[in-house]
């Protein structure tokens, strides 16, 4: 794939940094005087939680919850609005599905003058209306997908007309309208490489804070769905392997969509119906769909080329964790550090638990740094299901893996 | 009213406390390392805001929503769990209406290993599960009031076997467990001067801030429903009247419940039911309910003593500002500044926002300081209500005020 396959519908500079081997880009000031407005995001040391565990090993967080959208989301959209202005463009159209990513749009579109349409899946759409009014607070249009006004919208009814809607459909809506208008491009919130290039932002931030206090991490745990947290987080480091740092990068998934655990190394579709170029990514199948899940930023079945090559290469290690240990996770984090983790943030402090945990029957005294990627005011439903006993594990799903693995495009 | 009235529900500290003359009383080290989670919270310079208004002001607003509960309420709901737990207390009861000081109080406890129990008025109960997950995950337990566990919930569930539960009966339930048991206490979220005292924290660290750029302010805003988080953050500053310092303190408040502006300056009861001792304050009267109102914080008919007494001598000014107006200024402050803010807070934007714009009529370059007391992620329902026009201004409630200070206790 070269950059005109993606013209259509991304500003050049964002397609010069998807393709670029530049070590260093610079922020425009434009784009760090919004980041200022929760930037830097603040680095905990996680005491009470550390007692808790009775571990000498020390556990810092990075608070990305802090953003006015709530996550880590807005630290590319900004960048995205920006460049987008400055090509001008003069609307960006999206999808959501459980509203992380289209608020975070909604936030950084009007605060460059940029309009907003937000495709949400509409099963979504009526389950979460506050993420909904937060979009239409930022000013953003927001629509039930799928709608009739794009040919795939209307494709799915005319077959389905009472379809509660999917991220690949949504997709499929936001991305026909942007290709089809001139003024109008496409703005995607993970996976892609110019997301994880913004995302880094947090990681700098991360080893000056940790510079402060004379500390550097042995291991970084993050949330992994597409990888932009995971990356933003991890990569500013891996730059210190060559200076002989020996830090070890974790990718933490759910067992229940384990795309780099359980998938296969190949080429597939980014989105759920085939209309993307091939990524080379661990995948499950672009057609998989886990149930059962409640943090919907890691639904995703493939993962970031440059988050995939990486683990290929034995570079980044994964995990995956089951709902009930990360929920587990969740709470005792936020009955000891007080923030009510997104079922997302939870995989991360599973995992940084896990390790916490052997630290404490080895006496490692070892330093964690994880990824609070964001809060959970908006998934309280879910905490409420975890509480009446409601949520389970999901098998490991053999079977579906092996369906949609069979469904994998052909490449020469 | 002495001592000996408080000692049932309160630990001696905090009425020591309630009592003090003195300036400076400090704060102890283990309240310090739980306030170190989110405190000092940030100060910003609300320049996008300025922008947009064309403003010669200088904006600045303290940050309280970075508490992991939202607001400032735990900044003494913090002091008040550590002098109970340090008092040999086991469990603290308390009342909630929106959910706000619950979640508040619950986190506290949690954090000082003392078991809540929060009486929530039934009708934001079921209409505001979100606020009772979050009291849930900190391991309180919430009960809708009127319950049928006290004297006072199984009397009105008598007489009204379908009650919605208002914050009045919802206090004396509390009030009524813990003045019955000799392990439990009771906690306020406002309005009593211990309350005032552990708020401070909020203008203290914003002079520090200040004067780190320079700054002082000529005007300061908070919103008012008990007066702790005016009080919080305006008192620091009257300190420096004495020094010679022209800073004026505006109290903001809605014009469906303007306790300063249109009630009398007297004795009433805390409460709704006139179970408390009398209060000197400004007051609508103790069963004056404003109706139609989304600043669930600022629905109180009275105000705490100490305001009211800087208000009758005209150190302390106050303002009235119709609903409609608090969610422009709310919308207009979350596209620029990002954040959304709670709807209490917006009074307090809104006024800031008249003066900024008067600024810029006038040519003056005031430095406007406001307090943003919380987010709004759990108040989405009043903006999508804003949005649909399904909002009003309700007007002045002149009979339902007549009506109430009829009832006011006599004095004698």
């Amino acid at each position: 794939m070269g950059p005109d396959a993606l013209a259509a519908i991304f500003p050049e500079e964002l397609i010069k940094q998807e393709m670029s081997t530049e070590r260093w880009i610079p922020i425009p000031e434009e784009v760090r005087e919004v980041l200022r407005l929760w930037r830097p995001s603040p680095l905990f040391r996680a005491r009470h939680l550390e007692k808790a565990l009775n571990t000498p090993a020390k556990i810092y967080y990075k608070n990305e919850s802090v953003s006015p959208a709530g996550s880590h989301k807005p630290n590319t959209a900004v960048a995205q609005a920006y460049y987008n202005k400055q090509a001008g463009i003069k609307r960006l159209t999206t999808e959501t599905g459980a509203g992380q990513w289209g608020c975070s749009l909604s936030l950084a579109g009007q605060l460059f003058g940029l309009d907003v349409r937000v495709y949400m899946v509409k099963v979504s759409y009526n389950q979460k209306p506050y993420r909904r009014s937060m979009m239409q607070t930022w000013g953003a249009e927001v629509f039930a997908s799928p709608t009739d006004m794009t040919n795939a919208g209307r494709q799915i009814l005319a077959q389905h007309p009472d379809s509660d809607g999917s991220l690949g459909i949504a997709i499929s809506e936001a991305a026909e309208e942007a290709a089809g208008r001139d003024d109008t491009n496409y703005a995607l919130g993970s996976v892609l490489n110019h997301v994880l290039l913004h995302q880094t932002v947090i990681g700098e931030e991360a080893k000056k804070q940790l510079e402060m206090v004379g500390d550097y991490p042995d291991m970084i745990f993050a949330p992994c769905g597409g990888g932009s947290n995971l990356g933003g987080i991890a990569f500013p480091f891996f730059a210190d392997k060559a200076a002989g740092k020996d830090v070890k990068l974790v990718a933490v998934e759910p067992t229940s969509c384990p795309t780099l655990t359980k998938g296969v190394y190949t080429y597939d579709f980014g989105d759920a119906i085939g209309m993307t170029p091939l990524l080379k990514m661990y995948t499950l199948g672009h057609d998989f769909m886990p149930l059962g899940i409640h943090a919907g930023g890691l639904r995703y079945h493939g993962d970031s080329a440059l988050v995939s090559q990486l683990h290929n290469e034995g570079l980044v290690d994964a995990v995956a964790v089951p709902q009930l240990e990360t929920f587990e996770a969740g709470v005792l984090f936020a009955r000891n550090e007080g923030i009510i983790p997104a079922p997302e943030s939870t995989h991360a402090i599973a995992a940084t638990i896990r390790e916490a945990k052997w630290c404490a029957e080895t006496g490692e005294a070892k330093t964690l740094l994880f990824n609070l990627s964001g809060h959970g005011h908006f998934d309280m439903t879910s905490y409420d299901r975890y509480f009446a006993g409601e949520l389970e594990d999901s098998d490991y799903p053999e079977e579906a893996i092996k369906e949609s693995l069979a469904h994998l495009p052909k490449v020469g």
